[in-house]
């Protein structure tokens, strides 16, 4: 009876926390949850963490991700089914939405916000959209040497310039595009990077791109300020003598973090996190952890950095003081644990637990949960803030 | 004739621009300019770089600053008589002024936003103020050892977990207030730093405090991740051998730019910019510049950096490429070229040019001018997206 209670209890708490959003609130501290099994997303605002309202009718969120306008009005969303929402977050309202491919992977938005690039799968390569009204810029095809399909496209990211920076899985290369003349998009392209990257990240400056490989140990590294980009290989032991991972087990790159000194990056198949030197790109140390990580994601000061774990071990989260490079606390959240973002300055970092149906916000100077929020099999959260950062 | 009906225009555009601002406009791409001689302030916009409405009453802003709320939705002016102004910035309108000092010098926000210190000259110390309804929170003097008096404070700061760093100027101290617990602020005091600390800055990731010293050579460094912080000295030659100068031609280190691997200071005095090294805080090189450097600010990718000069050379701007450490061009824009603001994201820097009362809009790939916005004696320029930034 009390279980019962307690359940309509939180029923009730959730449909009044979603019943519509304010047109007129200012959205420098708003944000979005992904449902991923409703294709739903919750609206949300951090200076009193509550859920604004959700939105229906997104389609396939799966594996989404999220970019946001310039002004921080609208939010795009990439969904698993190729489709490509523009929702307005102050109406709570899908103001546009097209499907745009047929297994999409991610998108970028570029530099002045004009353009919208989404990678696939299917059919491969990438189109690029004006942000406006999503009308078609740019559908640009990645090779296969000697085939006449398009290759998939992985670890799209925008750099500073209108351009956006992309690999190719069964090309083998990596590929800057330039926008700035539309009419006319200027393509680089830089071949045998290495076998099947995987996935990549771009550093918050725009200048280095870092490729994982599938198909060999090691990463591709370009420097994109040099006037000749090329890539490298480094980190040759990355990898090594480990049996094959899928692709979809293998570490998300995007779940590194990296403050002044150092990068942070998951280990494959192993309980260990990798600290590399930012002068060298070597390997400085390991930290042992619990399970095996997927995102090692660094507060906006640097201070700590927040592990999350693979299946079955997904229900922790470990904190690491940055300096010292100790586990500092471990915490037991729940089963599920897929994503961390941070607010802004970094006073909260809000946690996606899945199987519980709930995202939780932690404190991050005292590390305790400060809220549980309601929220359908909640996967990425993504805040507003992200509409000024470089390489998201 | 034709002059006249030049002015005439100029005059119909500049009501024009200023008519009203739209309540309903999504806050992420605006801004504010300060107008020095008039007391008011522009508002503005990035996205199609305009001025949307203006805003009176501001009292002197003289030596003005801004930072933002949480949300995005008001901007909290310092002026130099103590003025305190909550401007809502989609309404174009003063919510809340006070005068809550004699002479005030700057301020900060914390990182919740829920509390806004101000520095002041007249009576001295910091105050501290709910951002909400700027009702004063706690009143702290600084200590003059031997002395009744209160000491002018300098380089206020915000830092993660609610804090503030600041120095004394008569009191040769850095203090750090903890206001987690709002009716008891946790001071902490760090003596004999060097003698009469007269700006300071703190790194991006809100870790190292640096404060100039106006009474000796060097430079007062505070490792603010240490458990017991302390003040070192580095750069000892910082300003050696130089005749002094009053406060108010010494750099301003706000005006310091950061990027990865070095950080770039105006030498005292001379023609030039000094390149440190980030890992050792040691002198690496120096850049000779066409007059003596005030600011030095990095793009947000920290590819270029920008800066403007003293009186009497003070209508040059020069542009440093971050990796070669060379002058890329040298650009004429008029008398009195006071501040440069990089858009979030670096597509463009806006400058004010004081004595021409315009601010000029140059596009930071091709380093061309793309418009010219009229302002009376423009002279600090604020986009929103300090609200997520630390130690602004």
């Amino acid at each position: 009876m009390k279980l019962i209670k307690l359940s309509v209890l939180a029923l009730v708490a959730l449909c009044a926390s979603v019943e519509a959003c304010e047109e007129n609130r200012s959205t420098g501290d708003m944000g979005i949850i992904i449902e991923r099994a409703t294709g739903s997303l919750l609206i949300v605002e951090h200076s009193g963490n509550q859920v604004l309202c959700r939105v229906d009718g997104l389609g396939d969120l799966s594996h989404a991700s999220a970019v946001y306008s310039r002004d921080q009005a609208y939010a795009y969303i990439f969904a698993r089914d190729g489709g490509l929402s523009k929702v307005d977050i102050r109406k709570g309202k899908i103001e546009k939405r097209i499907i745009q491919g047929g297994n999409s992977i991610g998108g970028a938005i570029s530099q002045s916000g004009k353009y919208i690039a989404v990678s696939n799968y299917e059919p491969g390569g990438i189109k690029i959209f004006r942000s406006g009204d999503l009308s078609l810029v740019a559908d640009i095809p990645a090779p296969i040497k000697g085939s006449e399909r398009r290759s998939k496209t992985v670890g799209l990211v925008d750099i500073p310039g209108e351009q956006f920076v992309y690999s190719s899985f069964e090309g083998n290369d990596i590929f800057k595009v330039d926008m700035s003349d539309e009419k006319n998009p200027r393509i680089t392209q830089i071949e045998n990077v290495g076998k099947q990257p995987y996935d990549a990240l771009v550093s918050d400056d725009g200048r280095y791109y870092i490729a994982g490989l599938f198909g060999e140990d090691g990463l591709a590294f370009v420097d994109l300020w040099q006037p000749e980009i090329k890539s490298k290989k480094i980190l040759q032991q990355y990898g090594k003598g480990e049996k094959k991972f899928p692709v979809y087990k293998m570490p998300h790159l995007e779940g590194w973090a990296m403050n002044r000194e150092n990068a942070f990056l998951p280990a494959i198949g192993q309980k260990q996190l990798l600290v590399l030197n930012l002068q060298t790109w070597q390997e400085q140390t390991r930290i042992d952890l619990k399970a095996n990580p997927v995102f090692a994601m660094a507060q906006p000061d640097g201070r700590k950095i927040w592990v999350n774990f693979a299946f079955p071990d997904n229900q922790w989260l470990q904190v690491i003081d940055a300096m010292t490079l100790e586990v500092i606390k471990t915490i037991e959240a729940g089963k599920g644990v897929l994503h961390m973002e941070f607010t802004p300055r970094g006073d909260y970092v809000w946690v996606s637990v899945r199987n519980k149906n709930e995202v939780h916000i932690y404190n991050t100077k005292t590390l305790e949960k400060v809220k549980t929020l309601p929220a359908k099999s909640p996967s990425g959260i993504f805040f507003t803030d992200r509409a000024h950062k470089i390489g998201l």
